[in-house]
């Protein structure tokens, strides 16, 4: 197995390079335009994240995958490192981090915990997908739960004690949240008894840990139907009774599921209720667990996005190193009895090779931009207009490396040839990983639904029109060089074909109604996304291009800063001009998807 | 499981469409134009086929992913159902069919034999290969072995006690197969002692068969170095020695590859000679291995064509059937409180559903009409026109569906939601089963140097000139029908962007030379690939417009051709427009791809 997972230069260089524009939009002052004040203190977090994966998650990346979790006499085994990795993750304050001091925590700004998430999961998208649920689980319960449940559930679980989850998905609601039926019958107090059947929970119950704390969605009896009758609750696996014992809490586990990949991480389903001795607590205002989830949202899906990314870039790091040792062929000029040659001298090796690079590093890029906005709305809240990128960014944070990315790991296999296809080597299992970032957390079908139906018309359209001054900023100074005029001039008549789109698509709406508006939204996806990916790539090359300009630079550093230029000259010529294609489809007044009847399915 | 796994009506259909258009341009009288002659024995072939897979493939199509071959004391085991298959394939004569009467064959053509391969590898891909390798081995030895050699090896082959094999791959030669090194020391007559190692071999040996007969490339000591030294011979496992009884050819087993997909058929590497008793015999003449071997290629790559469109079709009826049955969610315009629907009526669903349908079906029509040039090429061999064309499709007749299949199976899934990546339904398997098809017989960018290196500019661009005559006629035809009208002009169009596309590469070739013409040859097969895809569409909408003019047709037929003309529109609505995007890639004069120095890969 190849040792190599992620590349710290370049994630150092592209957090560095998405702080230098925050500071400098924020025309703070600064001793050294390339180093921000928290560089260092940032950079020691880092290389301790890095660390940690290399020790302890990525020696077990296969291992996991080769034994999964089992199910038996109703208890799920997980691989043993697991309980090693969140004991260290709880002591040494991982699990905390981006809490306030007051649980131990750090308060890490959000993009550093992206950066640390990137690291883990491109070591190893399994283990590391376990304390992320308990954060997320443990900052719901910080954010609406009342202090008595803070203070009950929150040490244990930063501890990395107790296994957080997200409880949603029922065997006849999955997309469609809002026919959940879970049932919360009130017996005292925030008290109630919960009845019903969950599917699809990640880390849903194991061995790594003393407890279970599900963040459940289900109805109080009496709530009206549809989303506004659901309400957030806890309901631990293990309960503390008034003498703060644990007991039994009537959750049973009912399946697990065998997946294509993702399979070092069990996903469980579970029966609550049985025994009628199943409790839940409340978690803020009755009715309102959908808003409180959705508060959440944003961020779970950045985390999607942001395994994808780190899979990808996993993938594409083993391929790599593949095509630098690997030597099959000759350069078309070579004699014919030249020796081999390594095959990443082939070009079509290395146009497969950039598409891994473009894509990853690409979507890396935007997902800590998005942290970095996500930052600063934690300091200053009133910033409406980071509030309406975010929202506007995130259906395209999360869906753009889970789509691309099955593209890129699978031209990371196939860089391995026949090799590829086999367990021998990573690439197979990060092709199988890869496969459910475009389905959980809303699929990429909903996050095309959501950009253009919500995200894309909120505020009359307010959100787009600050993602163009954000663009047309980063085409302005890229227009001062002569490296890269090219490519500004491109992404300008990309974001004017988008605009033409999305005003096409209105028309569309005015005449046709809703529906035709949206037939296409998945499409549309693409080719926002496809122009975001592109404005990241400009952003980068613009950085490195700064970084070319000063004399002072290493060699290797040259090589590295010139590939960037490179790879940014790759998506212009080879993924941008795709959005052509992508309006003249969107741009047809008759979608012939729409006007398919379901009964001609029929042969 | 579902137990639909492709459309005879389809098949049918498709085939009958094909057997027409022929019969139509070789101006063959016709009692009635819609039943081709030879329609009811065909009809009777295809059905007991589709009812042998139905009942022996398709049922153990799981079971033989979950319990693949094991290695152990040097001996390969399979599924008990495979020697069961196989017995009954060579007592029915499905092995055999293609071959002469001499051989107790039928002289089946070609054509029928894929669509007979076609619904095997549909009912089950690693189950239909076994036979399928048998055949193409036992082609060769007919083809160009002696009549002694015909006389040992075809009898048991035909009768699927011995399974035919094709060793090309040896560690250090996969794609570039000049670089072998297994050698052959001459011995007596034919007969050489052969030493080396190959791997990949598919079916490479197993306790299914008596015994395992390679086609194998070597060196013979002394021949010139590259692929002009290259013969081929038979190595059997088990060597008839002077007496008719076996004896083993020291032939050892030296590992058993664990793979993605495929999982049903064992894929070997084996030693030859460790014991310096391995016999190989030549078979034709000394240095024309590679020569011999080629003259079979494109029907192994039509085979693995096929093997991609029948998975791709499987998954589709997986999803379809999934989508009629799974309710989840409303339409728009539905009250919130209106039941829930089955999710084929969700346009995104619907377009998922399309892309496969287009995908599948238009893949089966293209290698079906490769199969009726090789029918007509067997009985008239001076048809110089169809020789051209079909090397010049077969490399888009095996790489668009393995390409285009990944997408397709990998949208089978999502149609599953999270239920997709689960072990629980079939197509997470056929997702990992069609990964195999964009490598072996040649990979995806192996397949675009030959068409855009050797194909395209083949006999002065003659090919080219033909196969635009035959879109012409197409397109002629469906401008007489105003349904179909806008989309020949949109197929007219965009033949002439390709060649338009053609000779702007013609100018970049003489401009900065072959390197540069060939940067992009990957994007070239998937620009005239999408392409003729688009023609054949156009003709199944063509044949389904005739069908619906006329009166009688019944309900069911209404809503199937209705659909035809449907997918096609679909197709020329969201695929063929992306062969604009390609065109303006593959126009631009600076490849990226070719000026990323290797050395900037460094991160």
């Amino acid at each position: 197995m190849n040792n190599r997972f992620m590349s710290m230069k370049d994630l150092k260089f592209t957090y560095q390079t998405k702080m230098v524009d925050l500071e400098k939009e924020n025309s703070t002052a600064l001793s050294d335009p390339d180093h921000p004040s928290s560089d260092k203190a940032t950079g020691m977090v880092l290389d301790a994240a890095f660390d940690f994966a290399k020790k302890e998650l990525h020696p077990i990346f296969e291992e996991m995958d080769r034994n999964p979790p089992t199910l038996s006499d109703g208890k799920i085994k997980v691989h043993p490192g697991i309980r090693k990795i969140l004991k260290i993750l709880g002591n040494d304050g991982w699990i905390s981090a981006i809490f306030p001091e007051k649980w131990g925590g750090e308060n890490m700004p959000p993009s550093l915990l992206h950066c640390i998430n990137f690291i883990f999961a491109s070591a190893n998208y399994s283990a590391s997908v376990y304390s992320g649920l308990t954060i997320g689980a443990a900052r719901l319960i910080l954010s609406f739960g009342s202090k008595t449940l803070q203070n009950i559930y929150l040490p244990s679980m930063l501890a990395g004690k107790w296994q957080g989850t997200m409880a949603l998905t029922e065997p006849e609601a999955g997309s469609s949240l809002g026919d959940l039926t879970t049932q919360a019958v009130p017996v005292s107090d925030n008290a109630y008894k919960i009845f019903g059947e969950k599917i699809f929970i990640s880390a849903g119950d194991h061995d790594g840990v003393e407890n279970v704390i599900h963040l459940m969605l289900a109805r109080i009896k009496g709530a009206p139907a549809g989303i506004k009758g659901i309400s957030l609750f806890i309901v631990p696996k293990f309960r503390p009774d008034a003498q703060g014992n644990l007991v039994d809490n009537d959750v049973t586990i009912t399946q697990m599921f065998h997946k294509l990949g993702y399979r070092g991480a069990p996903i469980a389903g579970i029966r609550l209720g049985e025994k009628d001795n199943c409790m839940g607590y409340l978690v803020g205002q009755e009715h309102k667990g959908l808003f409180y989830m959705f508060q959440m949202m944003n961020g779970a899906r950045l985390e999607v996005g942001m395994g994808a990314t780190a899979i990808a870039t996993a993938a594409y790091h083993a391929a790599l190193d593949h095509c630098r040792t690997r030597k099959q062929g000759r350069k078309m000029t070579d004699k014919k009895d030249a020796p081999q040659i390594p095959i990443i001298q082939h070009t079509d090796v290395k146009r497969m090779l950039l598409f891994q690079r473009a894509v990853s590093e690409g979507a890396l890029c935007l997902i800590l931009q998005c942290g970095i906005w996500e930052d600063t709305l934690l300091q200053t809240p009133d910033r409406k207009d980071l509030h309406l990128l975010l929202e506007l960014l995130t259906p395209i944070a999360k869906s753009y490396p889970s789509e691309a990315g099955i593209h890129s790991t699978s031209l990371s296999l196939q860089c391995f040839g026949g090799y590829g296809y086999c367990e021998d080597y990573p690439v197979e299992q990060h092709f199988r990983d890869m496969r459910i970032h475009a389905i959980h957390e809303g699929t990429t079908g909903i996050q095309g639904l959501d950009l253009l139906g919500r995200k894309v018309t909120m505020e009359n359209g307010q959100a787009m029109i600050l993602l163009k001054q954000k663009i047309s900023k980063t085409i302005e100074d890229a227009n001062q060089s002569p490296r890269l005029e090219g490519m500004a001039c491109d992404l300008a008549a990309a974001v004017t074909l988008l605009e033409k789109t999305t005003m096409d698509l209105g028309v569309i709406a005015a005449e046709q109604g809703v529906p035709a508006y949206l037939a296409d939204a998945t499409l549309y996806l693409e080719m926002f996304g496809t122009i975001v990916i592109a404005w990241q790539w400009l952003s980068m090359a613009l950085a490195a291009s700064k970084k070319l300009e000063r004399e002072a630079v290493k060699k290797k550093d040259t090589l590295f800063y010139e590939g960037k230029i490179q790879v940014a000259t790759y998506f212009f010529s080879y993924e941008l001009p795709k959005t052509k294609s992508l309006s003249i489809t969107l741009g047809r007044k008759l979608k012939a998807t729409l006007a398919m009847p379901e009964s001609c399915f029929t042969n």
